[in-house]
């Protein structure tokens, strides 16, 4: 099944059931009020979805309504927890050639990750705003899940039976901060502000053969001021799966229900895939050029992200504009 | 006022305001049940609350119980945000020092701040498990506050405006996992497992005099098996008020209701104040003695962590007794 939530002016908005083919969609009245609510109680309130769900598909449901992406936050537009791991090792490496530094052996067994932020997450449609472009804004496509509860010590296995949901992120990073932070040796704060995920977060068992052992097998567009810049397969370069990266974060701590976790970057080795950020093609023209070619992010600019499926938006489109804080 | 969270079986716990002096309690029930709702709808929910914390000091409140912390979860058993800050520039120093590392001049003016796991906190008097002694497991006693909504941009002045509660933390601390974790550049994630909160949250204006423009002028003591070894200040030598450290949160980013903001492990320059943390003390015996001395926590160790103002506990204690996971 597909969820999303509805903007209605509260905090945590009003969870509504979507249909597959993302026409229409009906509120969750009588089940659940909050995505939250849902991932908490998981196992009662799920199938009752589910029913609702089945009967919209079908064109029954009672009150269902066109669906507009545009009234959507984020499906949880506040969360208990956002990991965002850096899974394409591809893209890390390319990252850290372009400034002359070289892999660790370790970087392909044990992932990066980092906490971040998840007070306030922007809807799929919502403008980022930024106080100054020198900051080097730039998006970045990536692949998400939402965890059910997940103990301590899970193995990578287990960690993936917790998958509850499946979503796109765009994970906001101001480039230009992230040197100077990184430095001071705690991780992003600044570098990495308010992040958006895409309008409809589905089950895993909605994807069908594309959801694969914790791999996503979709190629994930990205377009930038309406041109295509990357079209990376989310799959087969993902060298940790999603039940390795919960597993990781579950090391020495519980991870409970609501819990995001973030693929990082998509990356492909093949260059025509194109770039999920525009770091990734910045590294690119350092190494072929010796100097990076395009700039970052202008207030003004789009970037749409979404993933298809035999020609279907799996979870709507991620749409946002850059503009500038006042 | 003073607020603290119930265990009733569920995530979030009963919302309890507390009387001045830890003696009784009673349920907020009719005005919130849970403290993350109260901290979305501060300013209508606050003063309710605060009529039958005025009830229960005058020993009129109805259906009032005694107060007892082992029934505590944290006051926010989950939150939206815990962003933990180094704000005694002094404990940054000596750990430096001990690991023969120089101390950046701009430390002094940009506070040091991680982002941290904020899905599953411990209650006050919760066990403290872990898997590995190797891990080198450290309390750290640090002074925490929760924010209502503080707008992107604001200033330090603003955001201090921004404090609804003020409490007292144990952010354990693997210290052996530390070095290679920050070593990959991405920040604390296995190395930070969940924090503990004290019993009880206090607002500002409970506190008196003691707080001063973001400082919480009390000792904070520790205790480690029954051993007073921290009696440190909390007040004079925080670089960094809760203001700025909020401000600095806030400068890429809204901070929303029910943040967490801690101040990271308070220490004075005056050695006979003792230590908020293991690892303060092994870096001055590494100084001292070209190694350190005192070993970090054992299975079955207790720590406690007070503050007392008038010889009244402020927060009631965190007591914690580190147990082997199983």
């Amino acid at each position: 099944m597909k969820l999303a939530t509805y903007k209605d002016g509260s905090r945590d908005g009003q969870l509504v059931v979507v249909a597959r083919d993302l026409s229409s969609a009906s509120f969750a009245t009588g089940i659940a009020t909050r995505m939250q609510q849902a991932l908490d109680d998981w196992n009662f309130i799920a199938p009752l979805l589910q029913d609702l769900s089945v009967a919209l598909n079908h064109g029954k449901a009672r009150h269902a309504f066109p669906f507009d992406p545009t009234q959507c936050m984020a499906p949880l537009p506040r969360a208990y927890q956002w990991a965002d791991g850096s899974a394409y090792v591809n893209h890390v490496e390319l990252v850290r050639k372009a400034r002359g530094a070289d892999m660790p052996e370790s970087f392909y067994g044990d992932p990066l990750m980092y906490q971040g932020g998840s007070d306030d997450f922007l809807g799929p449609c919502d403008p980022a705003l930024f106080a100054d472009t020198g900051w080097g804004i730039d998006f970045e496509a990536e692949v998400a899940v939402v965890t059910g509860d997940v103990p301590m010590r899970a193995d990578p296995q287990q960690a993936l039976e917790g998958i509850r949901l499946v979503m796109l992120a765009n994970d906001w990073s101001l480039r230009n901060l992230i040197p100077a932070e990184l430095a001071k040796g705690f991780g992003f704060l600044q570098s990495k502000p308010a992040t958006a995920f895409s309008p409809v977060a589905v089950t895993p068992d909605e994807l069908g053969d594309a959801w694969q052992g914790g791999r996503l097998h979709l190629p994930l567009q990205c377009t930038w001021n309406g041109r295509q810049v990357g079209q990376c397969d989310a799959g087969p370069e993902m060298t940790f799966h999603f039940g390795q990266l919960i597993a990781h974060l579950a090391k020495t701590r519980n991870v409970r229900a609501g819990s995001i976790v973030g693929s990082g970057t998509v990356s492909n080795k093949d260059r025509s895939k194109g770039y999920s950020c525009i770091a990734e093609q910045r590294a690119l023209e350092m190494i072929e050029h010796g100097e990076p070619r395009t700039g970052f992010m202008q207030f003004g600019d789009v970037i749409r992200i979404e993933m298809k499926r035999e020609q279907q938006s799996v979870f709507g489109a991620i749409e946002q504009q850059v503009l500038e804080w006042e």
